[in-house]
């Protein structure tokens, strides 16, 4: 299957990926960073790292914790938090849209490669370690 | 300056993104894989396994090299490799088409971000260390 994902470069300083929209999604979804996390196979510690960096780029929490309550507290985006994720999304979906022609043309090439079909991973003739070159 | 770039998954094993594409981008420009890696402040190996991967994931060489010659040789692009790199820019430049509104909003919440209009960048409140969420 051929997936088309998107990235969006601030300054070339940092960006915003389908990672970090995962974990948003995931924190939504589980109303917890521990949970996000750990269905993303990362450490709460990276998660936390980050969610951090999310904040830094928009200059707002992403998201937001209660504590205490019978549910012994748990995390929430705040409205920016699901405006970016929102906008995420569509642009993901815009994206995916204008291209359905072109991301067929790529998955026939993929396709059409023995190497792949068989299901065994055959490297073609390897690159010649060029001197110089 | 925000900017969207997009990357195609195959099977979610492997991928192209804007590295494999500028890499290839620049060997048919500087017409040898280490002006290239150069170009890109990697090693001449990392470039090597790049391309590598690259053609592991389309089932053939997108670069051909020369020996001999009073230039001691070069590296360009096969069709396959023109190919793949013509419709990645394709649909790169769809996606950015198809987004443009959605991009200028994202800069929009990112340029009233203070931190980073003043140039510093003070990091926001940050996340509690919630216990268990």
């Amino acid at each position: 299957m051929v997936r088309l994902t998107i990235r969006v470069d601030f300054d070339g300083k940092d960006g915003f990926g389908p990672g970090k929209a995962r974990l948003l999604e995931l924190v939504a979804e589980k109303g917890s960073i521990r949970r996000a996390a750990a269905a993303m196979e990362m450490s709460y510690r990276q998660a936390w790292l980050l969610l951090a960096a999310v904040e830094k780029t928009f200059g707002a929490p992403v998201i937001m914790t209660a504590t205490g309550g019978t549910r012994g507290g748990g995390a929430r985006l705040t409205e920016l938090g699901e405006a970016v994720l929102r906008r995420y999304r569509t642009m993901e979906r815009n994206a995916q849209q204008a291209n359905s022609g072109e991301i067929g043309a790529f998955a026939k090439i993929v396709d059409t490669n023995p190497a792949r079909k068989s299901g065994v991973r055959r490297a073609p003739k390897p690159l010649p370690r060029a001197r110089g070159t």
